[in-house]
Formats: structure tokens, sequence, C-alpha cells
């Protein structure tokens, strides 16, 4: 009987174009997908719950695929990571019903960017985050950030070459937080458009180095003009943290006031 | 005339065989040397405060190299670091008096270690971390922690080829945190032997895995026999994080009680 499997995987995306498979390429979903043919000698159709560009990282994206493999889920876990390079680590593994979806069972996602603010680049944060070397207001960054909450038409937050026609999306929760020389932002969405996290992060950023204002967030996104944003901020910042499948667990994640700059890596 | 440079640098170790110069290698000491020669066309006398391993890392390993190239100290950090690879960066350099010896002048370091205990490894932090899939009871490596502390003869801490003969050092401090699945141990001391924050650390994870008795540290110890102490732990795991030069930074470093998991990287 075909199962429905549910992967949770945490990799470091510097390596890897992106998650989606490509002709030519190393991609993530590519590699998995190689891994588990070489594995069990069967074709898998493994869908993820989005795209992560090359770059950038996740702590718990989520796939699934049906097989009629039957196999525990921890053993599959096992398994799999013994097979697997070190940069993909399979988390969890779960056996979910039929209708269970990756992708259009999500109803909401966290994303974690990271800023290093320094004259100095570290040499240990280097894949994990994004050198910025100019002084930053990081007072009047946490300011523009409240501008982001709440149900907007984010046209103007969104690279071209995205399909998409409905561009509405609440954030439920944007925090920043500052430690030593980085700075972590959190945002948490009920879904988010292409690039559209990086280029909230840029635009945070050039409200720090003060060439946009921080009381300016709403006129820009109400623009729908993405001249008017910000920058798209680098991809090695950027972790997909986490994808929800019940609107109980996204509020219980918002709630939580703490962001433990370095500590979500944990 | 002659000046006598300082320089503090953090590096990303896995990529070299350590920091001391090797013929056909690929060292710290070596491409910092390099680096300098290929910009002013003058050789240095690149002097560190000791040596690392290969994969150790450094967040303050101290050199020091005398010239009669005249720079400000700021413009050579800005020169070097544009030009050294991004996994070795000039943290800081200072002009100091002629005496100054970045070995010699010492009278301290603290070591960081990071354990990572996790079934499944971080793809972030697999060169930062040593993995140890099993159990390990935090507490008992705690209270056994505290039997390094004070003067004693760490003969049986010390790989063989070393050919230091006073094995006698003294540890100030030695803290051991932990924040989900990352164990971080600190410590500080006048002076260490070879690989022995590797054997502590060893030891601790042996302890935790009840092969040793957190109680028998001190026996351990005083019987001078390296077969008693725990393995060597890998060398991934190991930063050198500071060298003092006098003896009221140790004690400003050590009456510090908190320690940061990850925090240190930053």
């Amino acid at each position: 009987m075909e199962k429905n499997y549910k992967l949770t995987i945490a990799y470091k995306g510097t390596d890897y174009s992106g998650w989606q498979v490509q002709p030519q390429l190393k991609t993530v979903q590519g590699v998995v997908k190689e891994t588990f043919k070489s594995m069990f000698k069967s074709e898998i159709r493994l869908m993820g719950s989005g795209r992560t560009d090359a770059g950038v990282h996740a702590l718990g994206q989520v796939a699934n695929f049906k097989s009629e493999i039957s196999i525990p889920p921890e053993k599959l876990v096992q398994a799999l990571n013994s097979n697997l390079p070190r940069d993909i680590r399979i988390k969890e593994c779960c056996i979910m019903d039929d209708e269970f979806h990756s992708r259009f069972s999500a109803v909401g996602k966290t994303y974690l960017y990271y800023i290093y603010n320094s004259r100095v680049g570290s040499p240990f944060l280097k894949d994990y985050s994004y050198l910025i070397p100019y002084r930053l207001d990081f007072h009047k960054m946490e300011k523009a950030a409240e501008g982001f909450k709440g149900e907007h038409d984010f046209f103007g937050f969104m690279s071209t070459g995205s399909p998409v026609k409905d561009t509405v999306r609440t954030i439920y929760d944007i925090k920043l937080q500052k430690q030593n020389d980085m700075i972590a932002m959190e945002v948490t969405g009920n879904g988010f458009l292409y690039n559209m996290v990086r280029i909230i992060a840029g635009t945070l950023i050039d409200v720090g180095r003060e060439k946009i204002h921080a009381e300016d967030i709403g006129k820009i996104i109400d623009s729908k003009d993405r001249s008017r944003g910000g920058h798209t901020a680098k991809a090695n910042g950027l972790f997909l943290k986490k994808v929800y499948y019940s609107e109980d667990e996204i509020l219980k994640c918002t709630s939580k006031k703490t962001l433990d700059t370095l500590g979500a890596l944990l």
C-alpha cells in the first residue's frame, strides 16, 4: 500500500544551485531524490514546500513523497542520513494521510535572515550571513520592521519572473535582534513572494544606512513599485526556518518573544 | 626604523594544515606570510603565540613580526584583509615595543570547545563542532570539569611527540554550558600542552558517556598516565579564543560567569 512520507530537511545551501531539480546542476531536491533512488531502486516524486534559491539554507524545509516502499520513519531518517552528504540532514520523517501536500497544505512559514554588521567579516559566519561593513542604525531598522506587519499587497516586494497573480500576503510577525555584530531578522507570514524576504531584509538595511526613511515603509508597500523598496539582500543570509501546517502552530511561534541570534542554528 | 607589529587573527581552520608553515601544504602562517610578501615585496618572520593543528580554528590567534615597512596599523588591517582569503581575517593590528613576542610574552590562553550532542548532525555546525550521537550526562561532565581546575602536572594529558619538559600547568577556569544540542566548554590557563584541550574535552565526553567516573579526574591527572584519560576529541570543535599578555586581563575574563554558546563566534 502506498504511503505518504513527510520529510523535514535541514541543509547548508552554499554548494547547491537551490532546492529545485535543474539539469546538470547539483540541487538539494536532486540529491535527495538520487540518494533515495540509489538506496531503494525506486524513483520518487519529491515535492518541497517551496523553492529556495542557490546559497539559501534551510533549518526545516518540508517535502513529501508517496511510495510503495514500507520502512519505519525513524529507520528511513537513519538510512538517508547515512547516504546523504553531510550538508543535507533529514531531521524528521512522519507518515501522513494521503491528502497531505508539503506545498498546498502549508499555511505559513518562518524565515530567518542574518546580517553581519562589521568592517571585518567573520571567517566562521561568511556562508551564513550578509556582510554589511557600514554603520547601521538598528533602532530605525526596528521601527521600519513594524511597517511590514499585517496584510498588504506585496507586489512591489517581489522579483520579476514569478508567475504569481495574487500578491496579497499577511505578515504575522517580524522581529529584529542585535547581538554584538550580528543582526537577526525573523519573519513569519502566511506565504512569501519570490525574493520577498530578501527584499524586506535589503529594505531594512537601506533604512539602517539612512537611504530610506523608517516611516515610509507603508507608503513604499502601497506604491507597489519595486524601485522604491531597498535592494535584494544576498542569498547567503537567508534560512527557511519552519513550515506550518496548522494555524495553532503559527500562533504559538509568533507569541514567543525571544529570538536567539545564533541559537536558532542549534 | 624597524617596528614590531602585533596581529590578532581569526581563521576557519577547516581547509588548512594548521597554523605552522610546512612545505607543500597550505597553512595559515604560510598564507599570511605569502600575502604580505606579495603586497609589500618583503619577507617577514611571522611568529605565532603557538601552533594550532589542522582543522582547529582561531577567534584570536596572536602573531607578531618586525618590519622596516611603515604603514599605519589600521591601513595594514584593511590591506591584508583585501588580499587574504575570506577564511582568514585580521581583527586588529598594534605596534608594540621591541620586546613584545607573541609566544614568550603570553601569560595565558582561553580555548573554546564545541560538542554537538545529537543523533543527527547539523549541516551548519559540522566544521565547528564534534558530533557525539550518544547520550551525554551533562551534570556529570560539569562535575568532572571541576577536577581540572588549579595547578597540576598534566603529563598524562599530552599527546606524544612534544619536546616539552615542564608539564605543570595551571587551569584558572573551566566552564561548561548546554544550549539545545550544543555543549560549549571554555577553558583558561597559563598554558596548554600539545593536544591538552582536546584530551580534556575527550575525557569530559567519556565522563558524559559514563566510561569514566566524574570523581576520578584528580586521580587520573595524578597518575600521569595517558591511557587513563579519555580519547582525544576531534580538531573541528576547537577554537583558540584569546591569548593574554597581562595577568589582569585573565582575571577579568575568568570572573565573567556567562559563556554564550554560539555567541562567542560573533
